[in-house]
């Protein structure tokens, strides 16, 4: 190549010798100093311009947002900010940028609400904020590879066209490849889906799985890392119609080697990102504290965003089971003085997330693992404990973002699965090769379930999902 | 944990201790030997029976499949094909595997069709054959995510729903929310999709490129890797209805660096599987020996599995312009004898994949890269050469495979883009903010899409994309 990036440039020593760089304009102070980024990092190279000796036309097009390349020599810099900076030799516009039309856009050099930037999200990855979250998206999902990678797991690519629905995790999308406008029907005036694409009706997937135990009574350790769906009418912070989702299924593991290998997991890709992503976090950082100054006291941050992960990687998580966290809330003060929603009152309630957020951010002050639940309130592939109510179930709550992460022993008899589905009337007949991994060489298995994006959330301090992917889905959106 | 994988004691020294190992019976000998597998590695563990000494009736149920759990003594093994072994003390039955019935399962220790095998998907994934495949898929996919991680590149994950198709990369798949079977309708008796789910008709992509572009003109390099979809009829051994495709896209970079990334790119992830994928390769490269020599001599393979990958990485790829193959084609001996099925009579013929053949089976004998194709046969987003006929495209054609990559440069300028979507009547309004991203600091750029699937026929010696492939979606096919 014969261009340097700017995030190898600004650690290179190369001082005095000719370089290329590429990329976008951020701003061009004093007719004199470039701000160029390539996104690379955050960091923008500083391009000194000797502009009694450039050519005026050639300047009047510098301006924010266009595409350069410039050619310079490396030197050390005698202003604050930045050890080194380019003495600019020449410059070429590959691209320009109207200074009119750019000032219709969220390129233009001035605060802009987030969701003005959502409905530009095409252009807001040149933001420095949603550039930093990207870049942390990215790198958190390659830690993610490469933790499973270490640890002797092997990727499963699950299908994301089902023809089953039986997983019940939630509302699922149709696929088809009928004329909707004029579908073949049954005598009884139903659609006949025998002559849809796959010869019956299908399904985005909710969750990868039960075709992930499946591999997993195969390789050992598998994962899967890929879209899910969920047809929800969900317009909140925290739900997307599509999002990534990270499920491990091991064979061999009960329920304390699953909580264990949430634990190390997440422990891990946070520590990557500390790791990897320094300035970008201590900008997203900075961005918080700025945002909280315009907060009541009561309602900021008590940690800055990498304390707070640090924080993490460095205590354990609380493990609590579900009949102590019950408890707990029953004698709590928001439970006693009716200060919440939904009351707890008897063992069996299902957890709010009011009540998931008193836990983990007033009792506990950290994360914690809820385990053992109440069999009716879970799903029914989950391990019944031999006091015939709990499953051996664990879900992690995290201070700020809720329910991260939803796992299981999973049942591994063949007798009290089907009793399960039966009494769920769920037909044997649609989950026949599930059923089948009970029958030859079953075993105790766990997996667990995270969405990704809540990942991001906590990781970047952003609050709202929609702004840690790059195109969210949600009802009435599927631009771009 | 309280338990050895099976490749970790497979590579252990530590002779003389004891062990515990978890895994599924490959085969039980002489009431002797245990062959047992875990699906950390293609080899087993061979368990030594004092059978003597052991209850009849716990040997009785060390049948294949069975899930059994070992402990015992790590030794030096006398016998040949193994370093060690374990001297076995006591086994544990996880789960049973009935004799009668695993003979009519794919897991009984015969010699199945792979037609038989795609039958039980569920269960191949324990057969030596799929438990190779499956984990060089997924070294080969952390090979894609290391390769990127460690050049600089970012993984945008762009959206599986979609509500435009200009796209233009083939059929679409619907999808909805909507009850089919009484869907709203418009007074003109269609359907109302703005009561939809997104409020608009949507479907699955075919292709991230747009988006990853929008992000490459943001944060420099950056690739996607997920699922497509085509709602294609092809009931062929090479489609999918849904697949894996990684999908780079990089500013800046014109087509020789887009070729030479794609290049450099191949070569890492099939060197990362030749370092790091050696019994399963070993395996298959025997697997297709035995298969080969059932063919006539005309029809078998000219190079072993391995010495294939390596002919790969240690040459460089033919890069051949449209036209100078077209050259090759009309004068060669199948085009003159009139053996192919499409003659080649004129520039600007599409080539047909018996032509693909020709040019890297028997021309070059070689990976080929074409480039520089008629503006009229390719994607609109294609940059136009000077000559006002060609557009900057290249296709990279694989031995046995056919075209395993397709990419371009863009079409940067935003004059030349507008008038080429009006001449195919691509709407302006639906693909605005691709648009937009040719209005602000346009550059040149450049990107591919590479057919993960492809990528692991080639690398296992698979003929069929249905094997590669965890639960294969194609006409008339959605099961598990």
């Amino acid at each position: 190549m014969n261009y340097i990036s700017v995030i190898d440039i600004l650690a290179s020593d190369a001082i005095h010798q000719e370089f290329t760089v590429k990329g976008w304009v951020r701003s061009f102070r004093a007719n004199q100093f470039i701000a160029l980024n390539d996104g690379s990092t955050i960091k923008n190279i500083q391009c000194v311009v000797d502009y009694e000796n450039m050519d005026d036309a050639l300047l009047n097009r510098v301006n924010t947002g266009a595409a350069i390349v410039v050619t310079g020599v490396l030197e050390e810099s005698q202003g604050a900010g930045q050890r080194v900076e380019i003495k600019v030799k020449s410059i070429e516009i590959e691209g320009d940028a109207d200074p009119e039309d750019v000032k219709l856009t969220i390129l233009s050099p001035k605060r802009h609400t987030l969701e003005k930037l959502r409905e530009q999200a095409h252009l807001r990855v040149r933001t420095n904020t949603f550039g930093a979250i990207m870049r942390m998206r990215s790198k958190l999902s390659f830690a993610v590879h490469q933790y499973f990678n270490e640890n002797g797991f092997f990727q499963a690519h699950t299908p994301m066209i089902t023809g089953s629905d039986a997983e019940g995790a939630g509302e699922m999308f149709q696929v088809t490849g009928l004329d909707l406008n004029n579908p073949p029907k049954k005598e009884d005036g139903s659609i006949d889906y025998s002559q849809d694409f796959f010869g019956k009706e299908t399904n985005l997937t909710v969750s990868g799985q039960l075709e992930a135990e499946t591999y997993a009574l195969g390789l050992g350790k598998v994962y899967t890392f890929g879209p899910t769906f969920r047809a929800e009418n969900s317009n909140t912070s925290r739900h997307l119609a599509e999002f990534w989702m990270i499920e491990p299924e091991v064979a061999f593991y009960d329920l304390d080697a699953n909580m264990d290998l949430a634990e190390d997991f997440i422990k891990y890709v946070i520590k990557y990102v500390l790791d990897n992503c320094q300035d970008d976090l201590e900008f997203l950082e900075k961005r918080l504290i700025d945002e909280d100054k315009k907060k009541p006291q009561a309602e900021r941050a008590t940690m800055a965003l990498r304390e707070k992960l640090e924080f993490v990687i460095n205590n354990n998580f609380k493990r609590v089971s579900y009949t102590e966290a019950i408890a707990i809330l029953r004698n709590s003060k928001p439970n006693k003085k009716k200060k919440f929603k939904y009351l707890i009152d008897e063992w069996g309630a299902d957890l709010q997330s009011e009540h998931e957020r008193y836990l983990v951010e007033k009792h506990f002050e950290c994360p914690v693992i809820l385990f053992d639940y109440p069999a009716n309130i879970k799903a029914f592939y989950m391990r019944l404990n031999e006091d015939g109510k709990t499953v051996r179930a664990m879900d992690i709550l995290f201070p700020g973002i809720g329910e991260i992460v939803g796992g299981s022993q999973r049942e591994e008899r063949l007798d009290v699965l089907k009793e399960k589905m039966a009494a769920l009337d769920i037909p044997e007949e649609e989950l026949w090769w599930y059923l089948d991994t009970r029958k030859f060489g079953t075993c105790i298995h766990s997996g667990f379930g995270l969405g990704f994006e809540r990942l991001v959330l906590f990781a970047t301090g952003m609050t709202n999902i929609r702004d840690v992917i790059p195109y969210p889905r949600f009802p009435g959106h599927a631009e771009f």
